[in-house]
């Protein structure tokens, strides 16, 4: 089997790729090659380079996404994108990666003949819902996303839903959760905080809690997101049907519960290192965002997240500390 | 006021230049200038000649969106697109008129500069919501359109939505019903027997029902599409607020119910012209449509279509045949 990763230089891309390098298989099938591409070369991962290739390029220029699949990978992960951050102060090249990429790419299978017609699994973004919400958001609310980035994720799912309706592909999108606890260095992004309360603490490092210990939101770990993204690529068009994009599950806690977790976990010497500084901007976004989800399609499809908020942190410590604590 | 109706040359645009020439205003504002583009040439309206122009153009081409607008009018009634069995039959005429041709006059408008900002009414369709559906599709219904007609629609509707909350413009999409009774010639179109057994019988003509008399439907008639895009015009952002696409009111009623409307209004010897030819095809199709909408927001925003199907006959026989029945 040949695999496809979009956006493979990426966080979830590069786990991703590990998860895929240390499995050898997907499913049933043992995987033969690897191609990762991202708009900037991705790295050579260890231990499988002579199946791999890794390419460097914007899937809306002229022949990229055509290059990309011209050795017909049976499976696309497609994560490639810019995020919400940059695709709301770059308008154009929000929707140029976003929306052109995406588009890109679906017109090059679709164009590509000889009966090719891959499974596509798109990371869509819980960011194509926008308030006002009802106390969970179910599997029909509508997408009235409030960023373009939302809105991006929201055009893309309904081209991979019509794509795959006439045949040209199996897609399958999957609206990833609040990731946390992101790994790396602090970001600008809003939402940044959720995965700073509890990183920065474990490293040793204070943390800025922006907001009211009352936010309500919903979490998965980047473990779970990249078992989402293997689940999807073993579901059946069968046990898909026509709506082919998904709410994924996730942890639903308040920032109070995530930092009882904490505490239950590391010690309240590690809790104490938050400390609250409001910061009224992102108070006001953050009010607008989901905060519950009532997934059930995708439960009733399988996909699972953590149980609880507690596990989320154990994954942390387990995937980026070595198991250990500062 | 300048106003530009893209689409001009079809059904609902001619009914609407109609209805403005006759008006010689849009709400509390004089029209000064009629601005008609369609791919065709449209047909320049009598009585107005001094201050229309009239545009042949596909709006996807280089510079037609451009230059459909160079003259900045205030108001934008898009109208443009091709038919939901047309695009489903030529996938890429569908995305380039009805995606990329709206996305050209977005784009248009966006690059415009000068703090040009007009209204932009769009049209579009229930064809955004795909079955299986609730009882009745409730305002808050997600999108999942089954025909690539209805994913153009539902892109274009986002993407105005992202254009509006950027402040690009003031978009308002609005979701028609299905247009009946329509005037003209039978066509192909799967729903053209909603129109054709009310149209037929009162021209003296024979008509075929292919579908069975249970089948559940909702209405609106040309003169209450005019009136929904007048109406929508004339809503302010702050009536609207984000959620600036809506599904419009209709006569929701069975195939039974029209033709007793028929009988009522015409008599029985017109409505025996119906004659029942089950079409399996049609069958089918007419089985995944939606039935009845739960329009909450539309009607508290004041759009209005007739109260009952007896009225969208004589909607017709007034309009079309000079208040006369065969």
């Amino acid at each position: 089997m040949h695999i496809l990763i979009t956006g493979a230089a990426g966080m979830i891309g590069r786990k991703l790729t590990d998860r895929l390098i240390i499995d050898r298989a997907l499913g049933d099938h043992i995987i033969e090659k690897l191609t990762l591409v991202d708009i900037v070369q991705p790295a050579r991962p260890a231990g499988f380079s002579d199946h791999v290739k890794t390419r460097a390029g914007d899937l809306a220029g002229p022949g990229v996404a055509e290059k990309a699949i011209s050795e017909r990978p049976d499976v696309i992960f497609h994560l490639a994108g810019v995020v919400s951050g940059e695709a709301e102060t770059d308008f154009d090249k929000g929707y140029r990666v976003n929306l052109d990429g995406t588009r890109a790419l679906l017109e090059a299978i679709r164009l590509a003949g000889g009966g090719y017609k891959p499974k596509v699994i798109f990371t869509s973004s819980i960011a194509v819902y926008g308030a006002p919400f009802p106390y969970a958001i179910p599997d029909d609310f509508h997408l009235t996303p409030l960023t373009s980035y939302g809105t991006q994720k929201a055009i893309s799912e309904l081209l991979l839903a019509d794509y795959t309706r006439r045949g040209f592909l199996e897609g399958v999108g999957i609206r990833l959760p609040t990731i946390c606890v992101r790994p790396g260095k602090p970001n600008k992004a809003a939402s940044g905080f959720f995965s700073g309360i509890i990183r920065e603490p474990l490293a040793g490092m204070e943390a800025i809690l922006p907001v009211a210990d009352t936010v309500r939101h919903t979490h998965a770990s980047p473990r779970s997101a990249v078992g989402f993204l293997i689940h999807a690529a073993g579901l059946s068009r069968e046990q898909l049907g026509p709506r082919i994009n998904l709410a994924m599950p996730g942890v639903c806690c308040t920032v109070a519960e995530q930092i009882e977790s904490l505490t239950r976990i590391a010690g309240p010497k590690v809790a104490a290192r938050i400390r609250r500084e409001p910061d009224e901007l992102i108070v006001r976004i953050v009010s607008g965002w989901s905060e519950r989800f009532d997934a059930k399609r995708a439960a009733e499809l399988g996909f699972t997240a953590e149980a609880n908020f507690d596990e989320i942190i154990k994954a942390h410590i387990d995937d980026e500390l070595g198991g250990k604590i500062a």
